[in-house]
Formats: C-alpha cells, structure tokens, sequence
C-alpha cells in the first residue's frame, strides 16, 4: 500500500522534544503503513535519531530543517513574530501548502493555537477555533470542547462548537447522530447563565440530535457524545478530572504499600488493576484537536511520552482520512443555510 | 457536660427525608454529647422513628411539627412564597429567632439558598453568599467556593468568597494563615478572563494568604486551603469531579468480576480497597456551607444517607463552635477598612 496520509511532526516542541517525539514517529511508521511523515526541526538531532532506526521505516519519513523552537511559556504573540522559522511554525505551514493533511505538536497551546490560525484561517462561518478531545466514560468516550481556546464566549459560539464536535464524531467515530449535550449546572435555582440558555435555544432549533443539558459527572458517566462549554470551564474540567485520577491513583498505591500484608494483597490485585489503568491511561486519550481550521492541527499534552504522542499522531491520522475540516465547513454550510430559513 | 449546641435539622426534605434524617439525629446524638437537636417536620413521622430511640439520648431531642415539605423541584420562589410552614423554612426561622445556632438541610439548594438568605439576610458588605465544601486532597482536604448560587459574578464577589473561604478553614480546620488560590486555567495564551484577572489584583493587595492562581487539578493535588471561583464554574468541576471517581470505581470494580481469577484476585485486594474508598468516601465530606449569610445553614447532599447527613450535621456543631458567621463579619469588616486604607 502507498503511504496515502501524509503528517508533519513539530519533532522540537514539548517539555521532551525529540527525544519523546522521535521515538513516537517510529512507532507510528511502524504501526501504520499508509503514513508518511515529515520531521519538522533541528536536522542534526532528527538525524542523530534517525541513525537507530530500521532501514525500512525510512523511506516513509522526510526530514524538514527548522532553526528554531518557540518555548514552552513563550508568547502567542511573540512566538508568532519571532519565530518564523520554528518547528512548530514550518509544520503548520506545510499543512497549509498541502505538504502534509495534518499536523501534530506538543508545543505551548496558546503559541500553537494563535500560529494555526493565522496560517491556516478558520473555517467560513468559525470566528473561533475551539479545542477538543475524547474522554473516557462508562459508555466508551465522550468528547469535550472547549477545552481552553475561549475562555468568554457568546451563545453563537457554543452553538459552532456543537457543529464541530458533532462533525467530529461523526467522521472518527462514524456515529451518525452524535447526541450533543450543553454543559450546565443542576441548582433547580439558576440553570446556568443567559449564555447557555440562548445556546440551548439555538441548538433546539438546529438538526443537530441535541440531548439537553448535561452535567459534570455526565462526562463520564453517561451516553453524551459531545460535551459543548466555554473554554474556560471545559479546562478547569479537563484538569480536575485529571487531579481526581491521580489523587486516587496514589491513595490507591499508598493503601497498598501500607504494610507487608497490603503489598502481598497489592500484588494479587497487580494485574487486574493495570489492566484497569489502561483502560483509563490519559496516554490513550492524548492528542486534541484544534477544530474550525481550515487544516487539521492536533496538540498533545507538553509532558507526553512517546506512547501518548504515537497517540495524537494515530488522530491525525484519522481526522487526515476523514477529512474533517472539509466536513465541519460542509455541515456549517448547511446549518447556517437553514438557520437562515428557520 | 450540658448540651452547648442546638442545631436545628429539617427532617422532611432531601430525596429521603426522615428516613435518613432520623437515623442520622440518633447517631449525632449518641455520637457527641454536647449538641442538642431540634426535629423540624410531621411530629406523627418524626414520633413513629423516636419510638425506637433509646430513652438516654430522648431529652436532647426537640419535636417541631411543621405541616409542609419542599419538594426537590420546587422553584425557589414558589418555595418561599407557599411553604411558609415548611421544616425547610422553620428550621431557619429557628435559627433566626436564636433557638437554634445552626440548621442542616437535605432540601433543594435553590429553595434552602433563597430561603436562608430571605429570613437569615446576608452580612455586611457580602452581596451573595456562596456555597463551599471540603474536598478530599493528596494534601488531606480543600474547601472550595462557590460551588453553584453564583453564576454570573463579578471579581468583587470572588474577592468576597475568598474572605468568606479563608476565615472558615480559620474557624473549623483552626490554620490560622489558610493559602488561598483563585481557580484560573494554564494555557500560556490566555490566562483567564478579565473577571479572575481583576480579582487577582484584589487578592494581591489583601492580607488574606493569597498563593495565586491554582488550575483544576490543585484542587486533589496540591497543599492550597481554600479554591476560590464563580459558581458555574465550581458546580462543573464539583460535577465532573463525581463523574471521574465514579467511573473509576466502577471500572475497578467490573475489572475485577471479569472472571473467577480476577475475582479472587479481587476478594484479595478488598480489604485494602475498602479502606482507600473510605479515604475518598464522599460521605464523609457531605455537607457544604451556605456562607455569607446571618446564621449557620448547612446543606446535605439530596441523596445523602444516614452517615452522610450525619457528617453535615458534625459541620453544623464544628461552625457554631467556632461561630463562624461572627467571625466572617468581623474578618470582612477589617478587611473593607483595609482595603479603604490602602
């Protein structure tokens, strides 16, 4: 089979850089052989790499110079001025000239957001592109947006980040009717605030299979597809779920280290609770998409380790192959258009 | 010892009522000595559950007929206008007139916050009250606010429910200097909204201990006191925060009846994975604080049981010992002349 997606990888970006990223690319050439994948960095450490790798796998990675790096905390702004000759910034520009159907980085979120959407534009109809990702649930996963792109936003823009995670799971899950659900609050008191009430509006009125509000805990523990909120509540989310995780993954370590007896029943319990911690290993959910770019810009985690980057490459993939951007801009057409005859 | 602390317990309301309450008071009464409790609801209900009750603890129960219950839908208004002989309303009535130095409550949050801001009014120079709760941490406990009667609030108020936040961990934890943190999300880009920015500068000039900005994942995962955000936001991340634990539990929990070998394995492990979920029980961290206002007013969780709404009731008798209403009027009083020095 010929390769038929092409990625670009921004090899330098991320608290590990090449020494996570590397490693992630060949994992993919390996696990996928209908990629090829373009090394965006420095041309000696790509190398250095490359020089441990198995001659096959080769002749599907391309290696790309760029001389420089845009930092972990650096400015959007700054980064955007600076560094025109970044990793990260080169692999953007070759989605944008057709080189690659998507790209992936680990570099700082706001510098990569701000960089894909001055090269690559959003989408017509998009006045804010929007960050998602897939969770864990009960059900299987749920995709959230946003996850910290816009942290004020207005009922319109709930209402696009509808269209886009609905389009989203259409084409990576192939899930037709994705049930889309609006994130609020119980308190019989005050359902929510003005905004999402005039988003839930707008979306009763779309063809959209709008569910209604949803909560908190429905984000795992229901049959919601598409979680939509602002960015700044889907980031508080997405990090104290994160700290959940993790407080009970040590309490969890620390009841079993308590004694000889509790390692001895640790140990009996090993096995199970691994395969548990797989099923729920942030690794596996790594990767997030930058949605309402006419491009495919996937960004994972800054601290990803190369199972967790392999990870957002294997998204790439799948947004390359589903064409997402060209379905989102599809489906906003026809959204709109009937808005207009609503 | 002679009884120092009447708490005042709305037996009706909650998704349970008495049948939880009940147990509830006799276990309270038999476990701490110095309360005394007031039963707010149908004396012929309340009557039937304290004929079980051992003669001993009978003197330290009060009966308070009240001939209505708020239902848990019931809208705030409709609650405060009909119900004027609700236990909800006289248990805060009571309170208000001094016969009670606390009320508990497992009634809805919208009709209790509107209730006990109606009849108990807010403390000076607090616009709203907020409601805040113990969190488990890595770190032993947080207390976050508001965690949902403040949607659309402004950086005064935060700066309000950081005051509010501090003197209670003062009051009932007795840290005289609690670190308090301002909930904001990380992305370089975009750090927050104009309302958290603003509110930072408040905290800054304070002379509260103010850490700054924590993220979500803080809140299990590092050794700050008191979360400091609106309450949508709060009400999401308190939401989520359930959701993710209780997949987790889940997960762990079919992982383990996977087969007869994961059960044993499982059968193994219980002993030490009972005593984790005790750790993280959110039964022993039920009942949040309505605070801000001129009395105690204690908030269980809906469907809480007997031990949970027994630990709301320990909160009620922790604040009225520490008076912590008292205390927050005069820390905010000295605080607002500070503020006017500056």
């Amino acid at each position: 089979m010929s390769h038929r997606y092409t990625i670009a990888l921004d090899v330098m970006s991320g608290d590990h850089g090449a020494s996570v990223v590397m490693p992630a690319a060949l994992g993919a050439l390996q696990e996928t052989r209908d990629i090829r994948l373009v090394l965006v960095g420095d041309k000696a450490v790509i190398g250095a790499h490359m020089r441990h790798w198995p001659e096959p796998v080769k002749p599907r990675a391309e290696v790309l110079h760029a001389s420089q790096t845009v930092g972990m905390e650096e400015l959007p702004a700054v980064a955007l001025r600076n560094k025109k000759d970044s990793s990260m910034r080169r692999a953007i520009d070759l989605v944008k000239q057709g080189g690659a159907q998507a790209c992936v980085s680990a570099g700082n979120t706001g510098a990569l957001m701000a960089t894909a959407r001055y090269v690559l534009k959003t989408l017509a109809g998009i006045d804010r592109p929007a960050i998602a990702t897939a969770l864990p649930s009960l059900f299987g996963h749920t995709h959230m947006l946003d996850l910290g792109a816009n942290v004020d936003v207005e009922a319109a823009h709930l209402y696009q980040f509808a269209v886009m995670g609905s389009v989203l799971v259409t084409a990576i899950d192939r899930n037709e009717t994705p049930r889309v659900g609006l994130l609020n609050i119980g308190s019989e008191a005050i359902k929510g605030n003005d905004r999402v009430r005039e988003a839930a509006h707008l979306l009763e009125r779309s063809s959209l299979n709008y569910i209604g509000f949803v909560e908190g805990n429905d984000v795992y523990c229901s049959d919601v597809d598409v979680v939509v909120c602002d960015g700044f509540v889907g980031n508080v989310a997405l990090k104290t779920s994160e700290g959940v995780a993790r407080m009970i993954s040590e309490n969890i370590r620390s009841e079993f280290k308590r004694s000889w007896l509790t390692r001895l029943r640790g140990l009996a319990a090993l096995p199970v609770l691994n395969r548990f911690r797989s099923r729920i290993d942030p690794r596996h959910y790594n990767g997030a998409s930058l949605l309402g770019l006419q491009g495919i810009v996937i960004k994972s985690h800054g601290g990803a380790d190369a199972l967790a980057f392999q990870n957002a490459i294997r998204i790439a993939r799948k947004e390359a192959e589903a064409n997402v951007p060209q379905r989102i801009d599809k489906q906003l057409g026809r959204l709109l258009r009937q808005e207009v005859e609503v």
